[in-house]
């Protein structure tokens, strides 16, 4: 069992039921997510001492989301309480071909974009912790998120801990000339990373590297040692996604570690909320790493995981250990009862 | 923008959830629709000026169904009010090789089909638009509501309108001998109307035509042009539709205008709400024919409109104009945010 | 345990959830009663055999009333089938000074009021059981309906059962002059009747019976004892209701057998759900004299029920035996465990 | 039928079920209102064509409020699309002692109090009505809000239309020394309305005016008719309230006007939704000066729209003329059917 | 119509509602069912009069399992009332790869496994019936339940009815070393059967029958016709399932009787709700026995008995004989109205 | 901020929806709850680090149980996993004059009441709080319960903590001649407890202690310092508890210390979920304890905490100490905004 760590926002969700739009319902179920809860959530139920260092109101969706963070297993010393909003992102699901949207209130003026951390608070969470996990969304946000971030990983570099970084790319947070204004700040955090979440794509936009292939495998096998050597991070990994036209999707995990490319079998199958996978696939990644498992298991244990948390409700995935290697071994199973 | 009417009931959908029987469950769910408000709802979402004209009863369930009629953005001052019944259907929903089941109350009785328009209705409601949409399952009803059908389309007619039939023929509402009742009322339609959908089935099936030859395709192209010529139709248009086994529809869309046909490419689609589409097909060419686009585009457009139509619960359509746009140049996407 | 039948429609009740209108609300319960459904029901469940005589439609809503039916304890072999709608009345709950609102559906194009019941229908029931219940709202039907309820009234008093009538009078049902209307049918039942639940204001409006009194419990102790003579009637029993400011009604229930009128104390009870109440007055007295109970104890028993299904969502009682008898000895428990 | 606008927010109103704690629930109704919302709603359920100006996101929560104005009976060629957000507010159902709980997102940001009204606006608003009416909570906002209601209310003025204001002070919107910072603004608005909703509180909390009174119905008594000469106002209205300790509310409603006070007879009721119930008082003393009624009854209506506002769902008043009319005569009704 | 009873516990479903978890969800929908429920409701739709025969408490579980019963149209003067326990399991839908799970209560301490039937209750059941239905789960209980099988079975067996057995064996009922523990106990009922539902597996697990064949399909084509001459056994029929990886599954039905084999075209469809398809099948076939019909058209309307019952929710089937009819002739169908 | 476990059993809670019953309806919300659940719950609320100690079984029922404690607020380092079962009990509402009924599934079987804790259990339990609490309910289960009970407290004791009894009796646990069997439980109880909760009954039914008072508060004043003295216990307290007829119940909170009572003013309240109330007094009891408060104040604390207890959805109480402390000042308040 290792402890980790994630910096970042705590969303609330909030989705009409079935296939119905915001204009056609009256209702909406709600929980509280994040790229940072869903992966260490992931990780207690792997097993693991699981913290989040956020940000929350002192109101009623304060008090409302730290009971559900508790309620996913994470430990909550570090969330403080202060400001005056929380972030909020409404869901209506889509089917087939009609996609699903998503419509954000203003994160900008959440609790965790506008309150600073205490003194003090970078170096109780480093000690606590052996590892953390930060996200491109957060570096989007505005600069008391990028400089925080920054400092955060700057402290548990400088103890010892492994800093983890999922570029995670949304590009209608950085709007125009996005990737020009996101690259300095994706530089600094990569060259703070020991654990890289990313594809070819981020490589060519947001860092600019020219590649003289084609085709998406090959841009990826030309670009991420380049990365991987220029930055010097012990591990990068991802996945390529293809969304097919039946309500499902095709999903094949990558790792490049120790100068060597491992894939899992790409993998096909029926999506019930894609909301939250990416994270699904990072903590089964770090999972296997911080058990030091044999890097071929990684990224199958990886995409298991991924595959599994596009079949549960809610961003956060809910498998636990062998669930997921019950889903590594075999396609479909009966009742179990 | 153009101005556009349907004269058509209200039919109130009262629909178990999920896929339970109605002796199954004790929950309905309940909207709306009807074929004209189907229609000029997707065309007031297209960006017209969309009216019903039709008559509800003055109680609660008249009052909620005029509530539904403006949500869905449908102009009402056409909506008489009077009678003392609403037309009903009880859906319970199919699942795979299980069809959905539609349980009707006595439509006949509705405020609709006995109380007949004030002197005047006619011309405010030709005066006040430039098309107006009719449908043969309004023509099933009894001899008040083909008389009125009859009226209205004239008066639009004598004022330079555009008068649009959809043949929509359901076996169940004519009875037995069905087709030869129904024959002089639609010829009738057919005599006044300048836009009208149907396929080679309407042909042959209620208007007598014969066909020499076998196959749907090959009778359609035969019989529709001679169609046309008869009635001095300027485009007629429809669609060839397949049910599939595993829960999913193949739709293939035609439009014959100007001694041409344009066809779209057949559509595979998984199918959420199937009631309804064939209103969002028309609703697509009407809007492209209003727009003067292209008959290419418009029979693209149709499909697109259709296929989504197949998306969205409930009978009425929701897209809007980018949104079927969105959906004739892709198969599928990813998650909006 | 004895065996009783009622004749009456089977109603489907929909209703809106808490205290929504249908303009406000999508979603609507439903469940299925009926004068008879709830009289009968409730003896069901007090430990008789107990019958339902009607007929429904034979299709899913049909289908769905059967299995409530069932389900409610009632035994369903003289319920026929035929016919094409089952009734309906729509029910939006008030609060405190706003009303509830009931708004029907056609009910005289249903199963029950459009087809008449088959040659020994009437022979096979009256042989089947030892009392029967009608009830004054399906004497508001149509002919059919009321030349139907006098058959089976002859036949089973032909046979030596009991005859039991609830004058249950709706002014809305018969229109204008509806007492004048009402009158010669009330009167051929009130002869036929052995039972008879009614109070004074049915002896004045429907009878047109003149009192010399003014207050209503004077009226009711001077005609209901003419009433009784008049008709030969054996008991006649009925309530006082009044309806308060505060979400409560009170209830004052009465007996008038052998010459002795017999009062329970007055009850002023919050009230949850009101519909149906009247009909658990009925059961509840109806099962006292069954069982030959003291003529206290009946009026007691009876009101007990009545207050009991007040507080029960639905139209139909579910109280047993001994809960009624609970009720009549105490004010309020705690919870029971 | 009059012509009236309101100036205002639009509200997304989210509630948990029943009276569960938003820590408790996973699940939120919403609806849509504002105080301007609720004013323009029930004055077109009372038979006037009623208006509202507003500005909403153009997004997908844009869309559904502006569905749910339209459903409401709201005229809407007034609302602009523009900005990116929609105010919230999250509400808790109390019970007994324990109190309601609302819950704000930041309103600051919403698209009505930062996009601007384009030029022309206010001629075209002013030009189409008789009335128009402002609230003291848009007055709160920010000097974008404040400038836009005094330009159309001086509008109006000049066009010889009349200005409602509904003085609405609330704390917590105005802040430490909130008085202070509101008085002048409260000055100007008095100045420019004909009719105000207020009591003795705002005259003496935000306008500084001092009695020598200690008793709240002497103070109204002394400083309303001080207001109206002061400021020239028509017709000045309100209501006492007082919470009681069992789910019931007291209200007592007056109305100076022409040198004269009227008094309703106090109200005492059971509170089923109490949001909003202020806006209903308004709306019928509105309906009444509209219709040009006698004070007695002008004081009395609005009374009873005010408490049949406490019995229905949500904050928007859905009585009807009729249901008020009905409600002023009786105390409580049995079922209506 | 023949006359049928199972013997067999009901058990109280719960389940969570979509695909949530129990750790996700705060609701679940329950009913009732069981392996005999779920036979006989069946077989009272298509037709029968079906019995059962079990036991259940005297509190309101047992009421609202009681009146379940009815509502699926089985005649309940065998179920007993005692003992103080109801047989329960929770179920959570599974989705794609993720499997459904079932967790179990206390089945030992139900009343059905704990309360002795009385004297006489054995002849009275094998006097009402032609043919009595028995099932592994139960057998797989206790003494208690093992005996009362088997006494039912003699009795049944003696007075010339018809016993059918499906071996329905569940590995986790039987625990360790359960083969050997189960075999003595499905000899006994072997010997007593007349109809058995079973497969290649039972004859080589349960009852050890060794097997040279090594495909399931020869397996079974040598082992079934041992059984059947072994033991006597008029009829045997079973199915084998493949569950793929798309929410589909591929169902092969065999009937063997009178020394020959029928099999069914393997069909393969969409999965709704999977539990209770094996009892759907065993009604199917049931049915065309009690009925006398052709064994190739028993084996094809049971297997698509057995399709139906995939498709529609809970436990029980609730298809008609019409439902089977017409899906044994066709795919899919579009919206029947 | 004090350190506080409580050692009992998880139950779950399943409760149908509204008013129903459990034939009624087809629903349930499921939550957890328990004596010592719900009192540490409350402190947690109050600020306290509160734990519980108990058992759960390692299945989907007790990761729901579990997940359920943490969104609580409870540590749950002391819940260990094993054995099978959960407790359960099933809740229909009463309403008015209907009681509440409570129906439990088989609590002996569950591992709470079956699986014995490890050793050093206590000692890790024991060192790591101030106080615990304990409930008679545990001491009605069974031998295991009830050593387990006596060896935590006497290790809590040994360490010099505080041992806190909460006599709650219940009837149905202990059957016939349960006050006999109670007693000697609860006198090794009453002789390790610092503080009891319990009235003027459990010290006549289960100590056997006589009386010469007829009135129950003459009877308190009489035996309470009697049971201080003999057991030597600190502080004893409890309440008198009053249901009305009109879903109100009437509360009255006493407390004896230091040779002196201390009453609350009777409070008189509606009342919307009953269970846990007793809890919920009890921990603010506990609270002012912990927190060195004015006897006083703690009783009219402990009296406020139990009135909001009964205006909450679900066992658990969910006040703060700021709603405590605001709900012993005064009534009711309007919406808090």
């Amino acid at each position: 069992m290792s402890r980790i760590a994630a910096f970042g926002e705590v969303m609330m969700r909030l989705e009409t039921p079935g296939f119905q739009t915001l204009s056609q319902s009256g209702n909406l179920a709600y929980s509280f997510s994040g790229s940072g809860v869903n992966v260490v959530s992931a990780l207690a139920r792997f097993g693991h001492e699981a913290y989040l260092a956020s940000t929350l109101p002192d109101n009623p969706l304060g008090d409302a989301a730290l009971a559900h963070l508790r309620k996913l297993g994470i430990q909550t010393p570090f969330v403080n309480r202060g400001g005056r909003y929380i972030g909020m992102y409404f869901l209506e699901h889509g089917f087939g071909i009609r996609p699903s949207k998503v419509t954000y209130t203003d994160r900008l003026g959440s609790s965790f974009n506008t309150v600073p951390n205490a003194p003090g608070d970078w170096e109780r969470i480093a000690a606590a912790v052996d590892a953390v996990h930060f996200c491109g969304i957060t570096l989007a946000m505005n600069e008391l998120a990028r400089t925080q971030i920054k400092q955060l990983a700057r402290e548990v570099k400088s103890r010892g801990g492994t800093v983890i970084f999922d570029c995670n790319y949304r590009p209608s947070l950085w709007g125009e000339d996005g990737y020009a204004a996101a690259a300095p700040h994706y530089r600094d955090m990569l060259e703070l990373a020991d654990i890289v979440f990313m594809n070819e794509k981020d490589a060519m936009l947001t860092l600019g590297m020219p590649s003289g292939a084609t085709d998406r495998l090959a841009q990826l096998q030309e670009l991420i040692p380049q990365v991987a050597k220029q930055y010097g991070i012990a591990m990068i990994a991802g996945t390529h996604r293809k969304v097919n036209g039946d309500n499902t999707h095709t999903l094949a995990g990558y790792l490049y570690a120790e100068g060597a490319f491992r894939f899992a079998q790409p993998s096909t199958f029926s999506v019930y909320d894609r909301v939250g996978a990416g994270d699904a696939y990072a903590s089964g990644m770090i999972h296997a790493w911080l058990r030091g498992c044999d890097p071929q298991f990684a990224v199958d244990y990886a995409t298991a995981a991924a595959v599994l948390a596009h079949t549960v409700h809610g961003d956060t995935p809910m498998a636990t250990e062998a669930d997921v290697v019950k889903a590594m071994s075999r396609a479909a199973g009966d009742v179990e009862r």
